[in-house]
């Protein structure tokens, strides 16, 4: 294996070169089913790493702003007045290509170095820019501001998938620092990546489980469960439902899920998108009420395209407030320690909803 | 469902009652094989949420130091002075039950609410002092201090086996509050669950398969390969190696492995210790210069008792600086990205290693 290894990883200063650019990389854990996307950023010095970097900046010079066009990539997607030209002010939402991906448009490459198994970092990574507005979170968005943001998620994910190259579009959004955003303008994030990720195909083996031993959805029964017994329930929103999870990782953790089974978030119509913008922007004021604009992670899960399985998916989007630090045991072990039962989460987030109800 | 869901989730105000005390509960997602344990705190309101607390004692008064015994619960191992009376001072290292602990030592309990699976909040959690100095780190300590953390990590990880409810002991180490550590005085935990962790499961899976189509072992393999070409190398201790692993999820994260194939910590004697006392201190004292004393997470990764694959497996420490903010990518894909090449970071921290060496 010696001379193998010699071979393979002599000279590399950077994990690849590329016309004398260094690119990221995909490399594989050898042990845990685990893909890690290896992404230098060349002006790193050690110095760099000693603290988070928070990178906001003020709002006459921020890249995300009308005006600012010419600061980030050309447009790939913009909602607005239909004579503008690209690249101008007169959008309601922009989608750009992230200007310091972490995956990138590459040709597809693998290889080993030694035992380990590598890819080119091949993906793509955009940023969708949710309101002309400097403001850090959607929760004071109109309804169809919010559903112009949820159809650029659709799609963006339907035009994605069309490059047989990405396995699954991942669309996210990071609100707040200690969330890990690095832009203070509200905005969330749209990640095509070559592989169904870990933690999807986990879900899907879940959900096909459960399937196959009761006849029907965990998701469509657990929707169920929560809208009889109401103490996880957070707002009913019709077409959608949000709640608490029964095992909530995170204090105030809320998922929103379609009432009716539907593996396939990117294929809703208009009308569906207005419900769902309704019931996120109920979800997201009664979280801003209840615990002060807290920092947070919304993460989609939908169904891979083209996956066996997909069929038996629910979609569903699930939110997690950043308020305590998950450390070595969530590390460790895959599992997590919650402080708050997910019923008194849902009971302030209720008591919220009704206090900003009665006021309106 | 209806009158089932009705009949288990009426009243719980809180997961569950015991005496009229609130006490945890393990909790499983109905999707994913993932269990939270719901740990509630009695005092918590909506707004002691708002921001992660910062919880540190000023020296004085910080219950992990000679002279507060009476401020932890009885001790239950300790090394020192053996004339010395329980819970007094005297002691080099003491190991204490934790006073707000995750799980607790309660009887096994099980059950469903509707389609939701629980158990009772077993387990035990103990806090290691890892030196009466109060001090952040280990760093500054002794090798000879350190041996005597590495082997109370053993002492309970033994003692704690014998309870045939626990199924994995997880040893863990938080450093910094941004990695969650909520006293300053350098400490470990111990906690002992009813579980084998699905992180763990996944890895005892991955060595097996590895195993079984090559007949070797890939930490074994990942050793040799990493101690031929050197370029994650960190520090060759002799018996134990550590470097930055080839997929390293985050900036300068380190492992430390022994160099002979060994499934359980908790079987080592009294020279390897010593000697992984060493290794660990050339990380830590590395990790310092390089990045500041960064917060970290430091992880045991050990063969379960009991466990069929467990000769499989290789046991290691795994070091994470929190150097940057997993966000909602690693949420939803159970993937990283990381911007520090594994190669740039041990390249740091062995040029920091020589720094030292030149001037001691």
């Amino acid at each position: 294996m010696t001379d193998v290894n010699k071979k393979h990883e002599a000279g590399l200063a950077r994990p690849v070169f590329q016309g004398g650019k260094t690119v990221p990389e995909w490399r594989k854990d050898p042990i845990a089913d685990r893909w890690v996307v290896v992404a230098p950023e060349r002006s790193k010095r050690p110095s760099d790493f000693r603290v988070p970097r928070r990178d906001r900046k003020e709002p006459g010079r921020c890249p995300l702003c009308p005006g600012h066009e010419a600061d980030t990539p050309p447009e790939v997607l913009a909602y607005g007045d239909p004579a503008r030209p690209s690249d101008t002010p007169g959008w309601r939402v922009r989608v750009v290509p992230n200007k310091f991906p972490a995956v990138r448009d590459l040709p597809p490459e693998t290889g080993r170095r030694g035992l380990y198994e590598w890819q080119s970092g091949a993906g793509r990574h955009e940023v969708v820019v949710e309101t002309p507005d400097h403001v850090p979170d959607l929760d004071g968005q109109s309804p169809g501001q919010v559903t112009d943001v949820l159809r650029a998620w659709a799609e963006r994910s339907r035009e994605l998938r069309r490059d047989p190259r990405w396995r699954y579009v991942q669309v996210l959004k990071n609100t707040g620092w200690s969330a890990g955003a690095s832009l203070e303008h509200t905005h969330s994030q749209i990640i095509a990546i070559p592989f169904v990720p870990a933690a999807l195909n986990r879900e899907l083996a879940g959900m096909e489980a459960y399937q196959q031993a009761t006849g029907r959805c965990v998701l469509c029964d657990a929707v169920s469960q929560e809208l009889t017994n109401r103490r996880r329930l957070v707002h009913d929103g019709g077409s959608f439902v949000a709640f608490t999870p029964f095992a909530a990782r995170f204090p105030a953790e809320v998922w929103i899920a379609p009432r009716e089974h539907a593996p396939d978030f990117a294929a809703l119509g208009t009308a569906l998108l207005r419900a769902l913008a309704d019931t996120l922007l109920a979800v997201l004021r009664g979280l801003s009420r209840a615990l002060g604009a807290p920092p947070y992670n919304l993460v989609l899960h939908t169904a891979p395209a083209g996956d066996d399985r997909a069929a038996y998916f629910h979609w569903h989007l699930e939110i997690s407030p950043r308020l305590i630090i998950t450390a070595g045991f969530e590390l460790g072990t895959g599992y997590y320690v919650n402080p708050l039962p997910p019923e008194e989460a849902a009971a302030w987030l209720r008591r919220a909803n009704e206090t900003r109800e009665e006021r309106s």
